[in-house]
């Protein structure tokens, strides 16, 4: 692995926890001699040097004076997460007593770990494959409940099984072609045939997956919902209703009144970036115009736009207007507030809501799901979130085709075994069984430090 | 300790890292049967409960289904912590993840823990000291490394030592006097006689430990400094070479130009709160107006005021009012900048510095650190910073005082005695030995939640 940006044998270190003050914090060190050197800034240096794996020593690191009370937990190869030797140091969250530990490390031969590296160093020593590395940053990055327990499911090795299952059933196609291959022309007739319907199958199986990815996605990056309305029509209130019924705010609230509010909400498994966006209406200061502006293109960027109108007061001249406009745009949704004070009619079009009490929510929250996650459901427990992982079902896919194709047209059975040998290749690039530096720095460049 | 506002048996348990997104994460638990009920939602329940103290057991955390991949930390009742039987349960930075392992421990039976919750336990069971749980709270806040090593030094019981060493002293001229009290009336010439001499020495070494409270506070909470002065005055320059010269910056930089921008630096071991505020010119604009107002606030409070001219235009009217009316605040330091570009002298008052070249920057810092400092220094290795202690100082003292007040006018030995005792059980209730629900629940409800 010469071409990585650095050298995969340091024993490298990194704040493994949040920045910030807190009752604990981790440090993690990992690599060849990890222990030893760690043991020399330690009070207790021969105790930690002869600690078993998974095992924990009490005392201060000190370089020479004191600088904290730890407990050093104690990571034997080839077991612990990187399969090197490593150690976490368990200290108190004081921001100036971390920076001072870094150093002492830093000062016994220990280099800043890049970001990912020991997840790297845990694929490099064939600790996991690569669609299980994807999943460690995934599980750190859910957003929601449902995307965590999909993102621990691929971590669990799910997605790597069935990776393994495709691959191994177009080995065992690939082999009966190269059987063919090696008989000679005279006895063709006698050679086992390549199975057309088991061609098929693998491609329905990749197909399969490939069709998970959008869904995968949604789950793990989330959708972003504005609310849009006049500066009356209740989106403050129906905002606080959706953060009301969420049992699982990630986040808390961010921005001002001004200009527009966000949180974090999940809907139906979807983590869900949802805006209540300044009201449209003239702007009398500055300061407001500017805030009116952000929400335009806050309400621009959005995948689904929740159009709120007061019932108590009806349609203006230019919410009818933008009705008229925008009711084909599957992006918009058109909510008809208020209606505990209104007495009219719903007009065709909106969904009836009264955000204060609550009433019509729930059809409301039914319509939103479904919009966003179109007729797809939940997708099971096997969900790919990974672009890269993507594109290369989505090439494992084309050479299988490439290969239907040729047999189809009586190509040589040459050029069907390079087409099936093509699409193992993208599945074990997948898996990481085939890869490269430039693959390994794209996947842990995402990661954080310390992971 | 009936009067506390919950059960110190229950088991609890806390997030103890930040909440945030990172490679991990620490939820610790306490109290009876810990480990066992945390292995009623273990992938290998039977390992773990076996497993002895100081260990750790990797598997899932699950409610029946997986939530997590972890590494579950064993403490076994006394050792550990608490005192208690105890887990740490290190799983991904991941906020649902987090989230539902928290749900799971509380369905078997953990509650939240209270803030300092794990710390009273330990002090409940003996295995620290008032003025070392104290320590805990001071080590994760310190926002310099100094102030972080001084409160590592009272975490390793150097102020429990000193306050032991000086109650035992009061406790032997306790024990002279008792004597004193038991001879009959008759023998009087034949008793110990209390020494005054060494009443007045334990009165200087509580005075020495009371005297160093000012200092000890300052490197503790930091001191605020404000940058003031015209919008051309280099203002911004200055504020950045202070960062540049900081090696040990805690947090980043927060707010906008528009009202103040502000740093945590460290000057000569002070953690300093820096501010930059918004030039003194005539606002041409609302939002400029409020910046200004709240920058004036910021020059309000603070403790130090820097005030900058620049060199190439000289003093304007107003600001040489304001040096005539300030020159004498001791909160007020005039800096002449631009020096590399101006020619003129610099006149009577200010400190000429070059912030675009550096030059000067080492007198400014040593004058603002003999302002904040004043002529303390550094104060030696044991400060006090709690104003609980400080208190209890100046009582013990105060009795100390009375006792000698009473052994001079004759009054009558039991006075003195009782005198003797008040001083003692005051440094009592520093370490803890006399204590109430009252002050436990002040001391601890000051920590942070996981400590």
């Amino acid at each position: 692995m010469k071409e990585l940006p650095y050298d995969t044998n340091d024993p490298i270190m990194a704040l493994a926890t949040p920045w910030g003050e807190s009752a604990l914090a981790i440090i993690r060190a990992s690599g060849e001699n990890a222990v030893n050197l760690t043991a020399s800034a330690f009070s207790r240096p021969e105790v930690l040097k002869e600690a078993g794996h998974a095992t924990m020593v009490h005392g201060y690191i000190q370089d020479p004076e004191r600088i904290d009370e730890v407990m050093v937990s104690v990571f034997r190869a080839p077991h612990g997460y990187t399969g090197e030797e490593g150690v976490e140091i368990t200290c108190h969250g004081s921001l100036p007593g971390i920076q001072k530990i870094m150093e002492a490390l830093r000062g016994r031969g220990f280099r800043d770990a890049a970001p990912g590296e020991f997840t790297l160093r845990a694929f490099l020593n064939g600790k996991m494959d690569l669609t299980r590395a994807e999943a460690v940053r995934e599980i750190i990055a859910a957003k929601s409940r449902h995307a965590q327990t999909l993102a621990l499911n691929r971590l669990s090795g799910a997605l790597r099984q069935r990776i393994d299952e495709l691959k191994g059933r177009l080995k065992t196609l690939l082999a009966a072609v190269e059987v063919q291959l090696d008989y000679p022309e005279d006895e063709m007739e006698a050679a086992p045939v390549l199975s057309f319907e088991k061609l098929h199958e693998i491609g329905s199986g990749l197909q399969q997956l490939l069709g998970t990815y959008r869904t995968g996605r949604l789950y793990q990056e989330g959708v972003q919902v504005a609310l849009s309305g006049a500066t009356n029509a209740g989106k403050s209130s129906l905002f606080n209703l959706f953060l009301r019924e969420d049992r699982s705010i990630v986040s808390g609230i961010h921005g001002t009144t001004r200009d527009y509010i966000e949180s974090w909400i999940t809907l139906r498994g979807v983590p869900v970036r949802l805006f209540d966006t300044a009201g449209l209406r003239d702007p009398e200061h500055p300061v407001e115009a500017e805030g009116i502006k952000r929400s335009g293109r806050v309400i621009e960027s959005a995948a689904l736009v929740v159009y709120m109108v007061d019932a108590t007061i009806g349609l203006s001249g230019a919410e009818r207007a933008d009705f008229e406009k925008k009711r084909a745009d599957p992006r918009y949704l058109f909510v008809w507030n208020k209606t505990d004070l209104a007495s009219g009619p719903v007009p065709e079009g909106w969904i009836p809501v009264s955000a204060e009490k609550g009433s019509g929510f729930e059809q409301l929250e039914e319509e939103i799901g479904h919009r966003i996650l179109g007729g797809e459901g939940a997708g099971g427990d096997l969900l790919i979130d990974s672009t890269r992982q993507q594109r290369l079902l989505e090439r494992a896919l084309a050479s299988l085709k490439e290969a239907e194709g040729a047999v189809e047209s009586g190509v040589p059975l040459d050029f069907v075994a390079a087409d099936l040998k093509d699409a193992m290749d993208a599945l074990g690039e997948i898996t990481g069984e085939v890869t490269s530096a430039d693959i390994l720095n794209q996947i842990f460049g995402d990661f954080c430090v310390g992971k």
